[in-house]
Formats: C-alpha cells, structure tokens, sequence
C-alpha cells in the first residue's frame, strides 16, 4: 500500500480539499477515484461511521471528514503551513471553516431539492452569502494575507456554488447583490494556489446538471 | 477587563465545555452569566454572526463555537493537554467530537419539538446512539485512557440526554438498548474530571421542563 492514498470523487469539493492540502505540502499520494453507486471495501472499511469520502489512508491507518484530514495533513507533513501558528489566527481560520460547513444541507437543499426544502435552503444560502459578503469586504484570503485553512474549506462557496447556479438554474449570487463576495470569489479562483487544482468546469457542469435533473 | 472572560448560560453543555477546558487546564477565568432573552452588548459584538454563547474573551479578543474555544484554549495555556499529542489521536478526538455537534440539531428537534420533525429527530438519535455504543465498547474514554477533547464534546450525550429524556418524557436510552453507551455514561460522570463540574441535576431538570412544556 502506497503510504499516502486518498480516496475520492473527482466531483467533490471535499475531496479536492484534500487534494489541495496534499499539493500545499507538496505531498505525493496515490488517489483513488471511487463509485458513488458501488463503494469499496475499501471505503466501507475505512469510514463505517458515514461510508463516505474523502478517505486519507496514511500508513494504513484511515482519516475522515475532510476537515478532520486537513488538520491531520498539516500536523504530519511538512511544507508550508495550512493554518497560521498564531492560536487566534487559528481559531478565526477554524470558525470559518465550521461556518461553511454548517451550511452544505442548506446549499444541497438549495440547489438539488423542490418546494419547501429549497425555499428554505435559498433563504438560509442568502444568509450566508450576506455574511461572507460582509466578512470578505477588501479581503484577499479569509485570515491574514496567506491562502490557507479557511480559503481550502472555502472552495465550495468560491467554485462549485457558481456550477450548482449553472446546473440547477437556481441563481442566488449577483454583482449587485453580493459585490464583496464577487470581487473575492474571481481573485480567488484565478490565485497560484487554486487555478491548476480546479476540476474541469464543463465537465463539473454537466455532471451536476445530470443531478439537479435525477429523481431524488 | 479580566485576561479571561467566559459568557455563557449555566444550563448550556456548550458553556460547560468550555468551562471544563478551563478547569483542566488550571485557568483562572470571570464568568459572566448571559441572559438569553436579553443579551449583552459584549455579546452581541464578541459573536455578530451566531449572537450565541459561549464566548471566551482573552485579551479583549472573542473567541467562539465551542469546539474552537477547546483547541484555542488547548493551544494557548499551559497544564494537562486536551489533545493528544498524536496527530492520528487528534484526529480520532476530532472525528468524534465533530460527530456529536453534526447530532445538535435532532436531539433539540428529539426533545424540543413535535410531529414530524420530532420522529425524524428520534431516528436520527436511535442511530447515532447505536454508533456510539459500538463505539464504547469497553471504553473509559473516547481517544486513549485519557480524558480529553472527544470527551469534553460528549457532555450532551453523557450528562445532558438523560436530562432532556426525563424533562420531556421522550426516553431512548435504556440498558437493554445501548448497554455499552449505559456504563460508560456512568463512568464518566462519575469520574474526577466531571463530577464536580456538573451543574447541579434538579435545577437542570426544572429548567428544560419549562422549556419542553414552553411554546415553540
């Protein structure tokens, strides 16, 4: 077994998180990409509790829940640091990584469900964008001037939310609406940390336009 | 200003962890009881996005959610850690105690709530207090021998679930049930780190039987 494997989809914002944290360190792994529709063993071994991805296998020993697995990267490999060693600065990372995963029902429910469970994901999805506009005025990165902990987490909002727009129709961000978040979210995707790690846009499209027309 | 500062409720688990961080760690702190229907100012600027407690103060800088008070707190002062030194160890405490905040949500709908959202609360607690007694099988704590993290975070499963049961008369937990999660809840209350820093059960149990018979 390679010393470091990580199991995930090629679709998934939380596997590319991993997948981003691992290219920080400069770290070498062997990634496996697994079928949502027919899990591995190997998967099912490693996370029993949610049976989902990403999988970090490192030394054969499993680590799951991408957030749980970017604190794990950044205390056993070396390279640049994900989070600042400052412990304020970490919390403050740390707070904005929980607070957007706090929001991925409501952002699933958003853009992949009907009636009621989408009104209320909309209206909770522009909560959150309110937040972040505010939080992300004149802000290049969530904490300090260096793209780390928060920003990785943050691939979700900065990346896949504009697909899920695309795919599903359902359009909640606009220039007028949110400026700050617009203005950060396009220097974001085009910083040296991001643009070569992004998955293929027209193929992420697709796939998820496939989704948002699937019977749920 | 105090160097430390806590805002929080006295019948919150949330609070408690924190104050149990503190106590493990041997640091002095003011505590400052909030009101819930009548928050300070202190609050409401230390906490814009959330207004909720706790909140740690230190130095005139907020801190909050409790689980990034935990590793601040852990990170900043000196005494015993509350994680482990390993990273795998960190990981595994990490794992759980982001396990049992992701159940927040349906043990308030279990015992707050009615109809719908109550039934889909209780399932979803049934199936998390399977995971947890496979989990303790002959365990005294979560992570290792040792009290930390994982077990600061299961307050609420430990101590404050009973209370919720016998305050609204919805019961879940029984020995026949979940033998494994009954003895090790016992354990832990019982044990040195815990016991003498429990709010006292009665004046628990009056106040979440107001609040379960309250209109929602």
């Amino acid at each position: 077994m390679a010393e470091v494997k990580l199991l995930g989809f090629w679709y998934s914002p939380f596997s590319h998180r991993v997948e981003w944290a691992l290219k920080l360190k400069g770290v070498k792994y062997e990634y496996r990409e697994e079928d949502r529709d027919n899990k591995s063993s190997l998967l099912l071994q490693s996370n029993p509790v949610y049976k989902k991805v990403p999988v970090l296998i490192h030394n054969g020993k499993p680590i799951v829940e991408s957030i749980v697995i970017l604190e794990y990267i950044d205390e056993t490999f070396e390279g640049p640091s994900i989070l600042s060693k400052d412990p304020y600065d970490r919390a403050l990372a740390r707070f904005w990584a929980k607070f957007l995963d706090d929001k991925v029902t409501a952002i699933v429910n958003t853009f992949l469900r009907q009636g009621e469970e989408q009104e209320k994901g909309k209206n909770e999805v522009c909560e959150m964008l309110k937040v972040l506009d505010n939080e992300l005025k004149d802000k290049k990165f969530f904490v300090g001037d260096k793209f780390g902990f928060a920003d990785i987490a943050a691939n979700l909002v900065a990346f896949w939310l504009g697909v899920f727009e695309e795919a599903s129709g359902v359009v909640l961000v606009t220039s007028e609406n949110f400026p700050n978040f617009c203005k950060w979210r396009h220097e974001y995707i085009n910083c040296s940390q991001v643009k070569e790690s992004l998955p293929p846009r027209d193929e992420l499209l697709a796939f998820y336009r496939a989704r948002a027309r699937a019977p749920k």
